[in-house]
């Protein structure tokens, strides 16, 4: 049976797509291989990387004057990748720091621009309940760019607006919000999220990136693989890609497409939220820690306020079919990954088994 | 019905594998997801990657004072991490170019140690159809390590001994012939691979490092994902790694350990090479064009000497279920891979066609 997985990531993928790969898995097509056993200078392979880069296209409704890229490291690398593709000779960075992931981003950036990184906004005293206050921001006028992790996976907030960036290349972690919703592609410099929350297996980033950004020159001496002019020149081929996620992503986006694209997804994903984040407004029980202006759709955080409770929870979910719904170490509680593929039925069996533990484990 | 698939890379895999994966790709055992669904940090992800790592060890036998990380960005980018993990503040690298990827290894070395990058040996000048002479290597005496790349996928040629480095570590680039034989490991500083030629799906390095190789000091501002201590001390969680990668090329390792190991691999390996170049070293039309005592049991090249009898041959051998059996640009004629999971009915098959073919074009 199929469980009601609420990972924030690696995390639940469409069943339908599954099935395909499934049948696919020895044969792709006629092929007489599997899509992991196949060349990348191959045509069947450049045409599912051709089409997952179109239908990403038509999905985000990404301007022409935007490159795509299919990049392995995560999104981990990309903290590095930015500063290094990014940085002037006397540039600065400025960072808005929403959560633990813009935090490492930030640390990475020291590396290269030390002292020239700044924090111009953050909630860290809070314990990141909140998104920062982004009313006159001192942007530097020397800034290369300005960083924002957009939807905090682990905090369960999302930016609701964008920070006004003076003119400055916003970039942009969408990793547990990629394709989740609408999202303005030409308000950014760079887009980039790690595929392994909402879209396909672990082990690929995509970047959508203007192209003005896409630089040639670089203050430090720079791996190959990091340069993101490498795999922009060379459509994602520079080298080997992690074939098997793109192939899967690939599905993934059409599976979208079918259901109606991103305004569809974001109807969905705001049916699916409310349902939980209504129950937890009346709950005596169970609370959602966040400020309401900075909620998540995506990534919901909840607790009792005891940690016995909590484990208790946990522990007994799982009878309900409810996976992997511990929160992360640094927020503690519960949270549920309600991301793309995660069925409305997965939502309501939460809240229904919510309300039984709640009756029987109110005081 | 499944192909003949000679590709270089990415390449066959065991069938028995895939149809593991196959059973297994909605529900995990009983989790009730597929692996590329599952948390990173969950028990039973936690468990594969052990095992993974286990039985690699018990197969390669590697010593304890060798740490095992499974990281992303293929062979290319450990291209820079070598130099970037490796260099000291006045020290020196020394490769020996036998190939393509060593050629690529070294320009990326240039980035990081300018012309203190040194070439000691090459078989350029005569298209690399030999591995160079390795007697009398000038090897530097503030030499960080000596490089090497042990099987030249594109030339199909293959180190039959190793540098005497003097002491300096030897890096080697094992990505075409990982695992498809014993070796000492502890003759090397670090071995490398992308698991995508002989292992598993494209999107996963191995690499085997003596642990005082493992640095803590950089000469240049180095990503922490660059960085191998990153992944040593978080036993390759550090970020999501490539989930799904790690538990194919599990399967993979059981796979071998079950056929005997990697004794086992080299006398089915030899024999199946054995097969092919006895066929090319009688043969009329075809010439196999790499000196023979640098001849790759791994990947074999061949040609008939006429460009548009080559193009036929590809085209032909497409009605015996034989494909990707195409040679690289920069050799030209065909090339067979014939990888592990290659089966010996696959080169009979192939080297049946061949008969065939140059008995209807032998003019």
């Amino acid at each position: 049976m199929r469980a009601y997985n609420f990972s924030a990531g690696p995390a639940i993928l469409p069943e339908e797509v599954l099935k395909e790969a499934q049948a696919e898995m020895l044969d792709y097509r006629g092929c007489g291989m599997s899509v992991m056993e196949m060349s990348h200078r191959s045509k069947p392979f450049q045409q599912i990387l051709d089409e997952a880069t179109q239908d990403l296209r038509d999905l985000m409704n990404i301007p022409d004057n935007y490159k795509v890229i299919f990049v392995q490291g995560g999104a981990t690398q990309q903290f590095a990748a930015i500063p290094m593709n990014l940085q002037t000779k006397n540039g600065t960075a400025d960072y808005i720091l929403s959560g633990n992931f813009s935090e490492k981003a930030y640390e990475e950036a020291q590396i290269f621009y030390g002292d020239k990184a700044h924090v111009i906004a953050s909630s860290k005293e809070d314990n990141y309940t909140y998104i920062p206050d982004l009313t006159n921001l001192k942007i530097d006028d020397d800034a290369d760019y300005v960083y924002i992790c957009e939807n905090n996976t682990i905090f369960g907030t999302t930016f609701h607006q964008l920070p006004d960036t003076k003119g400055k290349p916003l970039v942009s972690d969408q990793s547990s919000m990629f394709l989740s919703q609408p999202v303005d592609v030409s308000k950014y410099g760079v887009i980039y999220a790690g595929v392994q929350k909402n879209v396909g297996p672990a082990g690929l980033v995509i970047a959508i990136i203007r192209e003005d950004l896409v630089k040639k020159e670089f203050v430090n001496p720079t791996p190959t693989m990091l340069k993101w002019k490498t795999q922009v020149d060379k459509g994602s081929l520079y080298n080997t890609p992690n074939s098997y996620s793109i192939y899967i992503c690939g599905k993934v986006f059409k599976w979208i497409k079918k259901l109606g694209g991103l305004e569809a997804m974001k109807k969905r994903n705001e049916e699916k939220a409310k349902i939980l984040y209504d129950y937890l407004d009346q709950s005596k029980l169970f609370k959602n820690t966040v400020r309401k202006d900075s909620r998540s759709i995506m990534n919901v955080c909840f607790r009792t306020g005891s940690e016995e409770l909590d484990a208790k929870f946990v522990e007994e979910s799982k009878k309900a079919n409810i996976v992997s719904i511990k929160g992360h170490r640094l927020v503690g509680g519960m949270r549920a990954s309600i991301y793309n593929a995660m069925p409305i039925e997965g939502v309501k069996a939460l809240v229904e088994f919510m309300a039984k533990f709640e009756k029987e484990n109110l005081k």
